[in-house]
């Protein structure tokens, strides 16, 4: 749980693996600021290097169990079915809307960048009908049309994101969910920036249905996707008239393994899964209310000490991702001039920061304080080195 | 490259890891001679442990080409696209079947086991048109009933299983695919079990797709699928006149990634990236002549101790996997008898062993030698154990 990240020489046989480009910069491994992933603690990176097993071996289902369990307990459910997909977060996306939609269903879809443009994407290719409710990116969507839509469509599905990690938008959530709720519409949330760096009540707040990413607040590789589906969203699952267009993503399958039969479906990702529970682990030593804490305090002191080098945070103080913070760049670094900096970062500091996506390409950065990053000695290092590349 | 997996012991912190069950068979790890995942070798656990770097960095990337490059060779294929799927086999599976399938298009698909039954459950749901050509379990598919069904159904696919995982066939390929390109249709082939155990030529043969997973004979952890697209296959792609149905696994969005420009799709697997090019370098350096001479020397030496033992080889012998070998289960171990045999083998002596699967289960144990497991050493720990546990 050190700050400061351990270094190439403490890992035997590391070295060997390292491409020469990594050597610029030997005397220690990267600081990942960007949008994820993350960096990963000692601790879940020996847990994956651990001897492998089955994937149907008792001693691995003890495993699987407790981080199922402990995944449920950070989204803030009982109850559904809440599994590690053994594919990244937009697998998570795709499997949440594709078992809740058949061709020809409505959905409403917040969009509000990237993410939410996915999400609509998705379930057109699901074949529903996708009432998208638009709003200026770095904005989060406004409540009342989201409401205002819900009511006018009665769709079968409400879908949006939490933290929208292409503009580093906190959306409020409840709101919106209860005018779902409202209608009889199930709600599909994007958590992926969000799990296990704010808490979540997803049962509380009237959500069916979410997936997020390992790679970002919980620090552990990409790979997985945790996702939760609520015992309403399984009872809409099950009165489908048509099979679920993927056999890979379809959740009445999956639930053969992951809900108790531990029945062959594929095979489970082993080692990624021992990385996922050491992760999980950790967040509970910590425990939530502090490890929010610390994403909020490092969030503070980020912002503070861009602003001194004319990076503007782009999102109002109140929709601010703690572990996500989006700057607009200070006039020498746009129209690509920052292409040149985070290549310096990185060459010359083993530093990576993201580039502005979608609509906000070249015209921000979003540094990520996910996780392990959490920290204000992971904030200096980035201004110490902004201070001389800029 | 030991042929004795390396103790617990070695592995600093690891202990912490393991549940108590374990701990009954604490002077090795788990021995795994089922149907896959295989033994992981201490250079590919090590590369997994390496600190993270992101799926953007050049760095990164330089490791991502070289791996590309070398499925590549191993899949005998030139051109198109070839990419570690960032999901199981059974995705890569999806992958190849919905990008080449639009609704109302016909596929031939060979059923010999669970794996063709997939295939065939895939296309229907991505609404094609199946035409299922069947034979019995434990024989490879007749060749003449295929050709048939290809020449009357001229059909925009065909599909076959190289090397069944759930009766232990390997399937003659070349006259099936040479029959389907002299329609026009393109050939899809399951390499999930043969990929790095027996050579492939796929370019040869005039496959367009294939896939395969990286827990068989690549002795590497399971959740990646190395996946191939011939330039035929891209082109019947572009050609298509629908989205194909899965964003995630939709092959002209994961090239902008996957094929030069790096463009961001999704969060590519890192560390399981790193494990699984550290994985190719052990395959290269032992090459696939003398790989595939080494499973077929431990194959036969296990079918002859097990002949001893009461065990009769499923499979003709022209037609048995040298990675994976089914036997039919003697007289006192049928009717679920042998459950309680392969927990005593896994709980005394750490040694996994496969049961039957769908048609076959309770009839046959599938025993692999993959890998890293393909040795005589490995046949002999398991002889061992089951003339003390039968």
């Amino acid at each position: 749980m050190s700050a400061i990240p351990v270094p190439f020489s403490c890992w035997p046989g590391v070295s060997r693996y390292l491409p020469a480009m990594v050597s610029k910069h030997p005397e220690s491994e990267r600081l990942l600021l960007g949008p994820g992933p993350s960096n990963v603690s000692s601790r879940v990176r020996e847990a994956m290097a651990q001897p492998l097993m089955g994937h149907l071996d008792p001693a691995f289902l003890t495993i699987l169990d407790e981080t199922q369990q402990r995944l449920a307990e950070l989204f803030g459910v009982t109850g559904g079915l809440t599994v590690p997909l053994s594919a990244p977060g937009s697998a998570g996306m795709e499997a949440c809307l594709i078992n809740l939609l058949e061709p020809g269903d409505r959905i409403v879809t917040g969009v509000a960048g990237v993410f939410g443009g996915r999400m609509s994407e998705v379930a057109t290719r699901a074949g529903a009908a996708v009432t998208r409710v638009e709003t200026e990116w770095g904005t989060p969507l406004d409540t009342r049309a989201m409401i205002d839509a819900i009511e006018r469509v009665e769709p079968k599905v409400v879908s949006f994101v939490h933290a929208e990690t292409s503009t580093g938008v906190l959306q409020p959530v409840e709101e919106i969910a209860a005018a779902a709720r409202a209608v009889g519409a199930l709600v599909v949330l994007d958590c992926v920036t969000s799990l296990s760096g704010v808490g979540l009540a997803l049962d509380a707040w009237h959500v069916d249905a979410a997936y997020s990413g390992t790679q970002k607040c919980l620090s552990v590789p990409p790979g997985l996707s945790p996702v939760h589906f609520s015992p309403r969203a399984l009872e809409a699952v099950q009165a489908r008239t048509t099979p679920v267009q993927s056999w890979f993503l379809d959740v009445s399958l999956l639930a053969g393994y992951y809900d108790g039969d531990r029945k062959y479906h594929h095979t489970a990702p082993v080692s990624a899964i021992f990385g996922l529970a050491e992760g999980l682990r950790i967040v509970a030593e910590e425990g939530m209310e502090k490890r929010e804490l610390r994403h909020r305090e490092a969030a503070a002191a980020l912002v503070s000490g861009l602003d001194e080098l004319g990076f503007e945070p782009l999102v109002e103080a109140p929709f601010r991702l703690p572990m996500l913070t989006s700057v607009r760049l200070p006039e020498p670094l746009r129209e690509g001039a920052d292409a040149a900096v985070r290549s310096r970062l990185l060459d010359h500091h083993g530093i990576e920061v993201g580039a502005g996506l979608g609509a906000l390409a070249g015209q921000i950065w979003r540094i990520g304080l996910m996780g392990e990053n959490a920290r204000v000695s992971a904030v200096d290092r980035l201004l110490d080195a902004l201070r001389t590349e800029c």
